[in-house]
């Protein structure tokens, strides 16, 4: 378990043939690493993108629950032939797999004993041990076997059972971001980028993204760090420098 | 190197703190997965979203090569500080790294001698071994070092550069798709999907995604393979199957 006001971090594993394929286009990394960050303190450190087949779910399952304090997987809890994570995990926990009796209940209870099939009854098939993400919108749980989180693919589903991941979370440090965009194209900054990110190795990570807006080209300066103190001295420096080379500064 | 006529399989590495923190969505994983598939029946296994760390880029890389038959990595190869993609590859695959003669020729060429400052000139630096990907758009070329292909991660620059990626690339065996969308639930098609995927087990993979339109629910079954005859016979069975259920098909 991580320890509360340090650095947490987190991988993503998304388990889906759709995404993989390009068919569907992914939608719950972005959401699930700001909303993390903001609501957790908790830092994504790696996202990986697996078709739906069982041993490479494993594979990957044993080497991210080890490296990171927490995997918060995508996809593959649904009623279908192809919706195979809950099994996966139980494999690479080594823990007994099978009816959930609480998931069982929340199933049962929404469609009504008559309307709820096979189909619907595999959704209560995970870990044993897990416990349970509630979902407020098509009723399957989400499971916590470990330190593994699993969430559905579609990410409106994911986004309303989000919030009742938190209590279940270490906290850790917030990073913090702060943006400087500039009329100026990165070759003419990158040697006192390069410095600035020297000066704050240990506190601070400067990057530098090209844009292109109404015609013109120009460089995002994304400064990120868990102090604000240290970040509002990147910026006075980097506000410093941009006014002796009279570097324009785009507000948006 | 992977056999013509074979399935030829690539795993993408996306190496960008932009877009593992949410700041970025990202847009390459689809275009390049449909892209390959279409152009040169190579299908993507796996996808991996890793921060601007050397250590890490050179462990994905060494992991990667050996397990795919391409690797395409994207983001890192500007000229800032944060850009460490190619003396990452370099330092992974033990082989020189320095200004590549061509590179530098076809930037200097570009910007011409006077405005050719350092910063630029680090985009002519990668593995002097590597075979270049010319850039139509603003001239940094891309590269190839052994089995890794390594782009830029502003889209559209990419999608400016990928044809030039062919001439380079074994081609396998292009997976097709057929999709049929249901006016249904998926526990209704549980049952029956499972049958049909075991029966075309060896040809097909049969995928199953609920959707939302217009206020109603649906389920898209998408069947891919590298066989159109079995594709077809899959479908059949599909048409065949909700007919009897009475389930509507919806036509797009």
């Amino acid at each position: 378990m991580p320890k509360k006001n340090k650095k947490v971090n987190a991988a993503i594993l998304i388990i889906g043939n759709e995404i993989l394929s390009g068919r569907t286009q992914d939608k719950n990394i972005a959401f699930l690493s700001n909303w993390l960050n903001l609501n957790c303190g908790i830092t994504i450190s790696e996202v990986r993108i697996i078709p739906d087949v069982e041993k490479i779910i494993i594979s990957n399952i044993k080497n991210l629950s080890k490296k990171f304090d927490y995997v918060f997987t995508t996809g593959g809890i649904g009623p279908t032939h192809d919706d195979i994570t809950a099994q996966s995990i139980a494999k690479a926990f080594k823990v007994k797999y099978g009816y959930h009796k609480e998931a069982f209940k929340i199933l049962e209870n929404y469609y009504g004993k008559e309307k709820f099939n096979d189909g619907r009854k595999k959704m209560a098939k995970m870990p044993l041990i897990a416990k349970l993400i509630y979902n407020p919108s098509s009723a399957a749980p989400g499971f916590i076997t470990k330190n593994v989180l699993s969430l559905p693919g579609v990410p409106s589903i994911l986004n309303s059972m989000i919030e009742n991941c938190k209590k279940h979370l270490i906290k850790g440090l917030k990073v913090h971001s702060k943006t400087i965009n500039l009329y100026t194209v990165e070759s003419n900054i990158s040697k006192k980028l390069e410095l600035i990110q020297k000066k704050y190795k240990k506190s601070v990570d400067i990057g530098s993204y090209p844009f292109f807006r109404l015609g013109k080209v120009g460089v995002s300066v994304v400064s990120r760090s868990t102090s604000k103190t240290e970040l509002k001295k990147v910026y006075q420096d980097l506000v410093k420098f941009v006014k002796i080379k009279r570097i324009k500064i785009l507000k948006i």
